[in-house]
């Protein structure tokens, strides 16, 4: 079957798709050369019922809404405009037609904000839980995509928003269930948790600044996510606990369990990056202007790749052990 | 937060990529404009253990590689030249690593071939069935993609190669066993249903040939397909039982099964389309010429849109009920 590859190799040399591949595997988005002006950005991720998901703290519409808000985050971390996403989805027959309708209503909540379009899909039985994988797509001028191998000694950390809240919001609905009475600032934790927003504004603001930039979405809460962006930068990176922002409306929680969130919850959705301390103003100034949030948490130095949260005196070397919600693996 | 909307729209215009859509979903993959010269071209399929495969008739690499081949012949159907591809999986644990590392085996097997690579993916854990996800992405010449509603009345309905071959190795390995001791003829037709091939040359042949072509892949069987083509078309299809093309192998078979299989079984992955009679004998040519086998199966007209066999002087109506291995739903 050779001569059937040499037959294509022929028509379009498939060679240049390779050396269009700007970026492989490593950060959550792939991104290619699609135009002379515009790179693709690619990605693609699953959750699944009882390990990303549980239908007693998340509604069908905001399974739906979160399973492409995750997806949405992974493309505002490469700092890229959303354009197009694509739904696969496995149903037990434990999901009827109304719950499904309303999975698909959520996604179209958000990426009607977004102008993104559903440009296909596969729906399909199974006799386990519903899984639900969502593949996006967007675009980014041309070499402006953002990775996380890019943070350098000198670099000032940075966050696009509050952290903490999502994990606070979950543990909330464990303590009293989804039909439980919130204040109302335990409900802005809670609303955190069920319908996160993903960071495509910072990451467009970080994407036209023009200057050297690290970046990664907070997925897994800010331990994991700086060491990957330590990991992939081969840099020492210095958190000062002090520094971290927290929602007004998490005030009521001990210190200790906001850091504990902070660090180790994850799904916040906020951007972490990094910026060279000379620009770190004039990037600030452009987050200002557009009322969006932008907080220094810590900076880079040279040394072996790690990350270290600074507390008062005490220095603690953070672990990449993220939020595992209730699985082993993912 | 609609000003976070109204800030992406005053960078970029993502309206352009709304009406940049060149078609939306109704076939299996969405094309939208990628560079002036290239279209893109994406798809996503998911394969459920227990519903798409099971592990006593496919071994982890044939998962694989039949994962991807499933997804790369949508592409075909596009006549799209493969080039990049993202796998989701949620794994159950009784699923080991080396069982794991067998699937990407088969999936890379199959990429080599045609010079695709793996640019994302996501790794979960699940407690039901394993589910595999496999988003495909290719590219086409401007407004050379194929569908399904190009077919006219006065068309030739085609064929890209024998069908009936995977359902009869279905039922083989079913009869046998995968461990079975099976003649040389029923090997190819179980090798036939384990690792199926892609039409890609076959959809590469049709959208160089610069003439209307209606298309689409046989994944269910004939029977479903055609209707896919009709209903798409809105137009009759008729079909000629003896003009069906068997594979050799499936000789010691009665003509009844033979029919049913190529009708109803599906999975053999050939190009079904239509061409203009005027053209046929131009594109059986190019087909002969690079050795890629082209079958003439029936014919289009004006009518109600069905599609009827005609078997000698009898002629009935083929419903479109595919293929539906052993599930309810997908």
């Amino acid at each position: 079957m050779k001569d059937e590859f040499a037959f294509i190799s022929k028509i379009a040399p498939i060679k240049t798709y390779q050396s269009s591949l700007v970026q492989g595997i490593g950060d959550d988005a792939a991104v290619y050369r699609g135009s002379e002006k515009m790179d693709e950005v690619v990605c693609v991720d699953t959750m699944v019922e009882g390990v990303h998901f549980r239908r007693d703290t998340l509604s069908p519409y905001q399974i739906g809404k979160k399973g492409l808000a995750i997806n949405v985050s992974d493309l505002a971390a490469m700092g890229a405009i959303p354009a197009f996403y694509l739904v696969s989805i496995a149903i037990p027959s434990s999901w009827n037609e109304e719950e499904l309708a309303e999975i698909y209503r959520g996604m179209d909540e958000l990426a009607t904000r977004y102008n993104m379009d559903l440009i296909g899909g596969d729906t399909v039985s199974t006799d386990g839980p519903l899984v639900l994988t969502v593949t996006v797509m967007g675009r980014v001028e041309r070499n402006q995509a953002k990775y996380r191998h890019q943070a350098n000694a000198g670099d000032v950390v940075f966050l696009t928003g509050y952290v903490g809240s999502s994990a606070a919001g979950l543990e909330l609905l464990f303590d009293k269930g989804v039909g439980g009475e919130f204040t109302v600032a335990e409900q802005v934790l809670v609303h955190a948790h069920q319908e996160p927003t993903p960071h495509v504004e910072a990451g467009r603001i970080l994407a036209t600044f023009h200057e050297r930039i690290s970046l990664n979405d907070v997925s897994d809460g800010v331990a994991s996510e700086a060491n990957e962006l330590a990991e992939a930068s081969k840099v020492k990176v210095t958190i000062e606990a002090d520094a971290l922002p927290f929602h007004e409306s998490m005030k009521n929680f001990s210190r200790e369990k906001q850091l504990d969130w902070a660090l180790f919850g994850g799904e916040d959705f906020v951007l972490i990056g990094t910026v060279a301390k000379e620009y770190v103003n004039k990037l600030s100034e452009r987050f200002r202007k557009r009322n969006v949030l932008f907080f220094e948490i810590g900076n880079v130095e040279a040394g072996e790749p790690g990350v270290f949260l600074k507390d008062g005196q005490q220095v603690t070397r953070l672990e990449k052990h993220g939020y595992n919600h209730f699985q082993k693996r993912g």
